[in-house]
């Protein structure tokens, strides 16, 4: 099995490396002081040591299902599964749809992927790039395969956003083929502007809807969550309870204590989204200063700028950058046959602007270097 | 797929039932102060907050090669892959191993057996009793499947420990056979009078030896780990990136903490011990009080007492003690075929002494009604 190139330099890069690689959120933005707040409070009896139930902790389940059902998608906490963040969510699913097939995007996220062919899924990865996203494709494929798999906010790696059209499409076409939608949603909450309302409240009973605390809380904490139909969730939590009994305590009693300040998650998001929404735009000022040539769609939350170098191997790229101290993802490792040459993911959630323009500027020797390779 | 006795029944026993079923630690024995002051410590930084390495925390890893080296077993943090919990790490293994053959005791573990089966295993079960286990029929069933998965301390239900000489015929046979051992070891320091060699440091190339702090700490944190050589661990990594990235940080670092002061630790499980062993002998004398015709035999440790009620179908009495407000496991749910009758399943770590004269006279009541019945 392929490791992610993200986790796999991870391992190895240096406290100095710079840094676009992962989908790592701003650590100096972490609740910290509020979290250590619950956390002491959760401490004051140790029920949180024992084991509990393996579709998570009640409290919490009821507190998620209340912020789906404030956001006008009505959730109870039968609804919910917790799970140990996202990706044990899509293993989760993909395990109980082994051997069947799912359509999916392409590029896609890598950890998704992997799942599916780790469950023997029979992949067909649906061509989309911001500039030419047909859904034709989407509606002959969902035909064959019943069951998709779309990041429809902020998409990773893309950061591509369906329109409201395009959301109506695939609405429809789930329903007509009688199919069924895996929204991962963990960038959902990180929008510039405004929130696209999801794609699942529109077909509750033929979708898993994904969410996450990694993206917008912290990451180290592992939890995410499944919201489906009854009928939907039943059958999971045998599965859930074979791959670890239940997700761990601590972090669940910690969110839940957490979430039941309302206001207090509320004003955090508010504080990422400004947050992220600058620095993404100071990205995009340093890479049309200094890489006037990577081309890319400006994104409209989430944490990706994602385009493409004409005539430049990001693959070969990345290999001179990483010995210069900077990492990026070459698009590459997005494609299920690793067939691409010319894109490249940044992330922007987590570098200081002195660094981006320092981490660019590297970036734009090494292609020059490439540059003159090619024409000697 | 099927659920867990004990996992199902979690989910709906009430608060005042007198339950012998979970492998439930005794939660007066946690040391919850010691793991808030850990916690208060890790808290005076965020980076557990953030993601980190997929084989889990450097220094965690190292911690927990250290016991294995001072316990006499040479270890180093890169024989260590850390899981959540031991539930994941059997998971994890079996998944590596997918499609193949495994030769299992029985009765067994069910969490073990179900991710056999999820994982497509074929699995042969050879006979174990304490009365007559036999290691001619592993030898012969070694050969075949070049792989086995065993639970040599205080077994998981039978609460049956391997002699001296029966792990020598286990290590000959593993290495003469050039296969590989699971060995399962979440109990194995709750020993009553004396630990007991693990079979893994005689075979340090063909084994995997799984910890787990669940037993001995608390299960809530869902740490577990994976003790193999290099060569063994090295591949797994990339599927435990699949299933959830990684093991939450919080507990990770909690138990770094909680672990860096040795002498704590020490102290905890020698509290355990004692503990656990004076409930085990008052279990025992309200068992042979109250229900001699019970026939087991003594645990040398760990968290439970299996034996036998002949004429009795234990899956009927359970049915019936439910409704009376005890439960216990019948030892059906140990069978892969679910052909056991007569067998049963005590926790005794759980319970307090009143409630276990209490919960016992209840089943006695029951197997005389039902015995009532048969002679009518």
């Amino acid at each position: 099995m392929r490791r992610s190139f993200i986790r796999e330099i991870l391992d190895y890069i240096k406290q100095d490396t710079i840094s676009f690689a992962g989908g790592l959120p701003n650590a100096d933005l972490f609740p910290t002081k509020k979290l250590e707040e619950a956390s002491n409070v959760i401490m004051n009896d140790n029920s949180y040591l024992q084991y509990s139930s393996s579709n998570g902790y009640d409290k919490l389940r009821q507190s998620i299902a209340n912020i789906y059902t404030n956001d006008g998608f009505k959730t109870s906490k039968e609804n919910i599964l917790i799970t140990s963040g996202s990706q044990q969510a899509l293993d989760l699913i993909s395990r109980y749809y082994s051997n069947k097939s799912i359509t999916i995007e392409k590029p896609s996220y890598l950890g998704a992927m992997n799942v599916f062919k780790l469950n023997n899924m029979n992949i067909d990865a649906i061509n989309m790039n911001s500039y030419n996203y047909s859904l034709d494709i989407f509606d002959k494929s969902i035909k064959k395969t019943k069951l998709a798999y779309l990041i429809p906010d902020f998409q990773n790696p893309t950061g591509y956003t369906y329109s409201k059209e395009q959301r109506e499409f695939i609405i429809n076409s789930i329903l007509k083929n009688n199919a069924v939608l895996i929204e991962d949603s963990p960038y959902s909450e990180l929008y510039f502007e405004k929130k696209f309302k999801n794609i699942s409240s529109s077909i509750p009973n033929n979708s898993y809807h994904l969410g996450s605390f990694s993206k917008v809380l912290a990451p180290g904490l592992r939890v995410g969550y499944i919201r489906a139909s009854k009928e939907l969730i039943e059958p999971l939590i045998a599965y859930k309870e074979a791959m670890d009994l239940h997700t761990n305590n601590i972090s669940q009693y910690i969110l839940y204590e957490y979430l039941k300040n309302n206001n207090e998650f509320e004003n955090h998001k508010n504080t990422i989204r400004k947050v992220y929404k600058k620095k993404s735009q100071i990205f995009q000022s340093y890479l049309d200063e200094i890489l006037p040539e990577f081309i890319y769609t400006k994104p409209k939350g989430g944490m990706f700028i994602y385009g493409r170098l004409n005539h430049i191997n990001t693959s070969v790229l990345i290999n001179n950058c990483i010995k210069k101290g900077v990492v990026f993802v070459p698009g590459n490792e997005f494609y299920l046959n690793s067939n691409n040459q010319n894109e490249i993911r940044f992330n922007f959630t987590h570098t200081s602007s002195k660094d981006v323009y320092k981490g660019l500027h590297i970036i734009k020797k090494e292609i020059q270097k490439i540059k003159q390779c090619n024409t000697l």
